[in-house]
């Protein structure tokens, strides 16, 4: 279960500055593409990057879907697990194993 | 702190199928941006969208980034209530509030 | 035929600066994902955005795209066009007239 | 300027379908993102990828540019060439030669 400590401090900071009007699940779903490429941009031009700036770009991605998760009324961790099962079954570890290769291609 | 259970289970997973030597951070920050356009998608045409749809690519962004924050050896959660009082800081409720207006130009 | 100007300004403009080097296919690729991320940010909030800032994010995407499209030694019409051949088959006039339903489920 | 050819194919492309009324220029901008990411996803766990996949994936972004151009009503080209002389000034070759680095850290 995701801990409510985080969940609870988001939504009294957006509660405080009286954000939620901007946070459609459309909105949360552009700021997720949005701050994801700012933790590419990272990594433009090398496989290196600076860890400080890596870990906060990160938490910018990580804060906006856990406000998506919230808005959605869903446990983070919880749809995290459920997909893992799924994911189970399209790469059987024995078929999967050493291989990137994506599964309609196993 | 993020529930060692959910981090636990990735890390089977990954290990089972021999994963980790495809996890270099660069490589998991494009996991992030790819998945995090099938979120998107979700929303391409239109504001509404399919739940069921929506749930999943989020677990499927949420999944490459609690990989990438234990490859970098950090918990989630921490990082995102640290990133919180950086941004309490940029968007004092006062001036922020209701605005959706970036921090440079409030 | 794409207008060469714009190409052989490109080729001067990276060449002046010894950036070829940095300018691998993934590189690339990753460029464009940023850029375009920035595009998207123009309208992270709304779904009216300044118009010159939009203008000169678009830009920037379509910079990447035909130093892409050099490295890989195509020409970006003619991709383009080529595509638009098999677009064409995947969404015959008289199924998806008005419609913005993907292909796969006409 | 650019081939008058290409804005043609796509503005009947789109008008026989009747999709004008999808392509808002968020959704534009939402659509550019999507493909840029399928093109990263050609690299998604290496720096090499199959050229043609690379291609078609190239052809999208840049489609979704041209209509993006013809909906603001700029030619994409000439706004290339106008950034480039923005770029031009914040990366003088003298100082920008052989590096990657962004311009705020130059």
């Amino acid at each position: 279960m995701t801990d409510p400590l985080v969940r609870d401090a988001l939504r009294a900071f957006v509660a405080e500055r009286e954000w939620a009007q901007f946070h459609t699940p459309e909105n949360l779903a552009k700021s997720i593409s949005i701050e994801a490429a700012e933790l590419l941009e990272c990594f433009q031009w090398n496989a290196d990057a600076d860890t400080d700036a890596v870990k906060e770009e990160l938490a910018d991605v990580l804060t906006y879907c856990l406000l998506l998760a919230d808005r959605l009324g869903v446990d983070p961790d919880q749809i995290v697990l459920d997909k893992l099962e799924l994911t189970r079954t399209k790469y059987p570890a024995d078929r999967a194993r050493g291989r990137s290769t994506k599964y309609d291609a196993l």
